[in-house]
């Protein structure tokens, strides 16, 4: 590991993204193995050397030079205000297909209902510099305040309003908060060191990189669909059924037939497997992507 | 949650089978995201509301309308004597391929051979209704005693026969115990509120679902099979295959040789493809599917 | 289980390899079920009884015919030194494409550089009569001393050299030691008594079960890729591209184009989908396959 | 195990209660051990056979005779009325030092205010028997129906209130549900079976074990508490300090110093020790203790 | 719990030292309960509300006065620059009977040899504030940036030292790196707002609250000894062991046998013991204690 | 850790007994924090440096003076024929107050009733040195070959006889196995190096330690029990209960009364107790022991 080989040093979220990220890779193509033991997890490319560290950290370390690149959340890399190459945006997320937000939260039975309510009071948030930002754009004063954690619960009794990532909000629900202002919308990125974006071989892995990430991204939503219909009724199906865009339409032996097949988000197909049936659509099958690349 | 928005009140069973029923729905294209401080999970579909009950429990709030449908299996739809509208049946176990099934158990040394030998005795089960209907269909007279659980034990020393549920046997083979009959065949159900079912877009939803996951639960026990074969051997091979039932036969470029697929049981492939190889079939593979619908 | 159906007694390794191997034999299409209770799993084929028995001793009880067939590592049956028939080699380590090795390791800063070093040292292994054998081949005399465990950390304080099973080599290299050889390269295999394979029935059966788990393990380290491409430009790519080899090209409605589909290993993917964007393929798609039988 | 010794068949409570049981067992001087594989755990005395049954059942078959006596809550004995002979209550909860009790519960902005506004109501409860006592009582008619779990959830969407048990009501708080009465106080007690109870030796060794286990868990919220004082100052010390019943004095070599010890409640402790400061002693220690009997 | 009593708001730190402070808390004589789904854990005592709060935070919130007191480092009152009473100090870590330090380290072969080397150089540190008061101590001007986790790593790769909490080494060991120096001792202190401290009834509270936490701690680190010897060989027993100060001589009723009794440092006994069975003890017993005020 | 200070070597067994064996060691006084990246645990003893060793390998290790002594059991003394120096014998299992026992093990239905009917049959034991010997004992032929694990199972199906570690048999009893033989009893042992033994430093620490380790053992299994009773009572308690050999009695201040003090084994206490009511003992009180040198 300590030859001259040029490799891309390349950051990866530690802690409670490590292993989602882990299996994205692996979706990509690269096999990441972490021991206990080293912070340089063993990868199945002689190109890479992985290091895992705290999302919130990478973009400075990115920046620094200390790694050629990283995957971390939009919102670090403006809460630290670094200054990278964005290579690629994925969305990680697939369960819930809402992005993570940064929203202002307050007590069910607070009286503040917009940022100007803010004037003298107090937020605790993981995010200081994007939260005093936000303050400013609203010309609004207030105390911030970094929060190690247990944040929704300070809204009740310890500050007068928090900063907090959310995707469904059903965290704050459950903790009686009322979202009031949603300050930032975050989305993972693959970020470069500038330096190491002019390199061409680094540049070359860094597309390939991310090239295959947003293949394997992309196939997480998407799933292969395939029926057979007969030809004549082929035109009014792909007329009515506009979701079914781009379709690989393949003569079959049997005359007068068609297989249709098509790539499409998972989420659509529950709507239109019934639609597809009552269009004369035989033998649907749905079957799960590994990597889709337009 | 409490805006005036149509939403069918959907009961999941919580517990034991909990994991296996929310993998179930998001292969039907549903994704569920259970919180540990609420018992009202998110779902990512605006028209559900999804609410975790014991299965045991779910056909009784469903038949009183506190719910407009849910999972649950049919032992306990007959457990509660439940009058409710079944929409769909669905087989879970794809692993064992045996049916989930309440049998009369006995030590083994024990000298009960068939129910009439149950006369005076006494048996301890969870489903004491089904136990009862089943000596008064035998004309038998037996104290049926409720049991909170560790049932299989207590043939041995406190009662005389219990009635327990089994899969393979091979825990009940494990506690020595005999089978000596099976009183019912299980399998989940989704069942309807007859109220909800006569509503027409409850009833469009009810549809959906109960396509959309038997569909999924199709696709468990199915694989995709394809494999190339030169023309003029492919009728032999489908004669002498009938399990390959309506394949899809296209033409590959190479001229002569065609292109079999088709949809078929998991467990058959692993006789089916000596077979196939021996008929002349080449570069078969077998791919997984995520729903199959004919 | 006790009557007198002949069945094929099957060997599995029970341990730190037992959960991979259950799950590469449902990925052949056997399920299999372990119960804490038996060592006796279930199966959901009645033609095999399932036996989980350390991978050190399946070769000693399959060459004594208390079991007909097993599943077990080149390297044990090596230092078991049995006789026994070796139906099917697999390679079970997908993610780091690297094979077991059992190599001799020492301390970072040892003077051991060499086999012939280890003269009059003494050396702490788990596979005494491999290393006793490799240093009668090299003419060396040396203490070999089994260990029970934590033979990494003896390396520094206990012996002189050890002979260490590994993949990657990071877990020697975090426990500062140096390979100095490769004593054996090990993959697992589907071993049988000389007896069982001269048994019609039993060499059947055997023979199916190598072909489907071969099947099933090809298919792990495989994918599908499937593309469109103007027919004037497929001739090229196919040139170009010698890792699409055979590929299924088969003709699409839409005049002048064709559906391209082929098997090729994972990691070779990688590589080549900029390759193919640049080739003019759209609408690429990589998908998982359950088995590969050429 | 099955030699002719007489022996005691002792149940005690499988599952919540279980590891609790088995340390004050343990602190009473007998030393069980659970095996995963039996049902009958190790106890290291030849008189007993230990048989681990869940809480709710164990009064049934101490009735019965299966078993010769067992540990269960009152709640159990009442909810079953059962007619068994108590030999001894014991409080188990040390750290809440509340009774455990089954209270009838209501979402905080229900109108039911008492027993009598339950006219027509559903409640759902573990305890059917309890709860339909308490309702004739009442003279009031009420639907009531068996629980299998997460009652507090059902208070606010299937039923109109519960009956379920608590002991802080800090989780019943929690689900935002308010106790309108309480059902039942209930301590577990040491039963035995009437014909068991007339046995001699059976007798001598259940009072042996409630003796015992008495002694072991006053021991638990007790301590013992020592310090030194001079010996003019001590008729004002226990003089002002009721709570030290009973002291053990004992003269000092130290002329004039005497030591003063005694056993206290633990809880006490905390507010007693500034005023023994306070009237002159010296040294306190409090020490933890095994066993206390008076 | 919203009544208008007055309570000691006491604010416990969340997290790594939760368990720990909690079982500290409950050798005091207060039983705590936490809930997964309260933030407002259940204690036996009316007089407190307790908060869990993480100890990075707890100082902050206790001098803006949203706590009366709290449990947290020394360390963390200095980082926050906190103005609030000092109640009491304890010493929890037993085990090692280290204190907790924060120390600069670097690695094995920087050649960083005192602060001074540090000028121009880039730090991590948890410890934002303390390391920067340091680097003015010693007029040094380095950058200091705040680390989220896995510090040690860093000190290799990312910056050129860190400021880290250590107790044995032997983590910063195990990681190549060597301690520069110490810049801070730590241990824990219960404190309190300046106001709170001035309520008098909050204000007994506190003392009661530290005496008996100090009684407790006390005790954890000491145990009771106890001997019989001849009165003749008394005096030369005490002279000659001077780690016996002040024990409570008593009369046996064996004449010319006195018993001693002492309450000492357990890691003092283990060489204390071959020591005393020289000077003629008999029946050396050690017990351990709960509580010992002096 | 690396400095010149002589330091006794000492080897603790890793694994099953490894967490029983630091706790013994912390009631001897001795604290010891295993780190998950290091073989060389911390203790609070400059004199000690610990080694965790597999239980099976530490005699040898022992023998050969790369450890200067160690914690194993005899078995694998005896099993590694071992020259060693014995410095003390322990008895660890306290719950069950059973000897470990290396037992001959058969199915209950086997024909094997003795040593002399093993001959020519197959045996599967961890102890393959031991087993020989035996069969050499008995003059019996058989052969005898070495199990890595799940020896119960063996017997049933793959060897005729098991060789295996036993406390209380119930775990063959599950099994289904018949205990023929004992072949060994075994304790653990504190071993030394001869070559340590002779040295005066080591030889002092060594008998320090057993000591100390005797102590906390010894107290284990013992407790503290102190009563009061009239004086006139007194002769006739001690005589009549000769269990309490040699208790300490002292004065009370109450004339005529006197406090009994004495330490027991604690599972006499359970027959005790109410033999000692009987005879006048008033305030019993039991109390738990660190550790008890007589």
């Amino acid at each position: 590991m300590s030859d001259k080989k040029t490799r891309l040093r390349f950051g990866l979220p530690k802690g409670s993204l490590q292993e989602a990220t882990i299996e994205k890779m692996a979706k990509a193509g690269f096999n990441i193995q972490v021991s206990s033991r080293s912070y340089a997890p063993y990868v199945d490319d002689d190109d890479l050397e992985i290091r895992l560290i705290r999302a919130q950290e990478i973009s400075r370390y990115v920046e620094l030079g200390y790694l050629d690149c990283g995957i971390t959340g939009y919102d670090w890399i403006q809460e630290n205000n670094s200054r990278v190459h964005e290579v690629g945006e994925f969305l990680f997320s697939k369960s819930t297909r809402q992005p993570a937000r940064w929203v202002l939260a307050v007590p069910e039975s607070s009286k503040i209902r917009s940022a100007r309510d803010l004037q003298g009071k107090r937020i605790a948030t993981e995010v200081v510099n994007l939260t005093k930002r936000y303050l400013r754009k609203h010309g609004v004063k207030a105390e911030v305040e970094f929060s190690w954690g247990a944040t929704e619960f300070k809204a009740h009794e310890l500050v007068d309003a928090i900063v907090e990532l959310t995707e469904t909000g059903s965290s704050l629900r459950a903790n009686k908060l009322r979202i009031v202002d949603t300050l930032l919308t975050s989305t993972p990125r693959l970020i470069a060191n500038h330096q190491a974006w002019k390199d061409k071989w680094k540049r070359g892995k860094l597309e390939q990189l991310s090239l295959l990430l947003k293949g394997a991204l992309e196939a997480e939503a998407k799933v292969g669909l395939k029926m057979n219909i007969e030809e004549k009724k082929l035109l009014k199906l792909l007329q009515s059924l506009p979701a079914l865009r781009k379709p690989t339409v393949s003569n079959l032996s049997q005359t007068g037939w068609v297989a249709v097949e098509t790539i499409i988000d998972e989420h659509v197909v529950r709507e239109l497997i019934p639609d597809l049936k009552a269009a004369g659509a035989e033998g649907i099958i749905e079957y799960p992507l590994n990597k889709v690349v337009y």
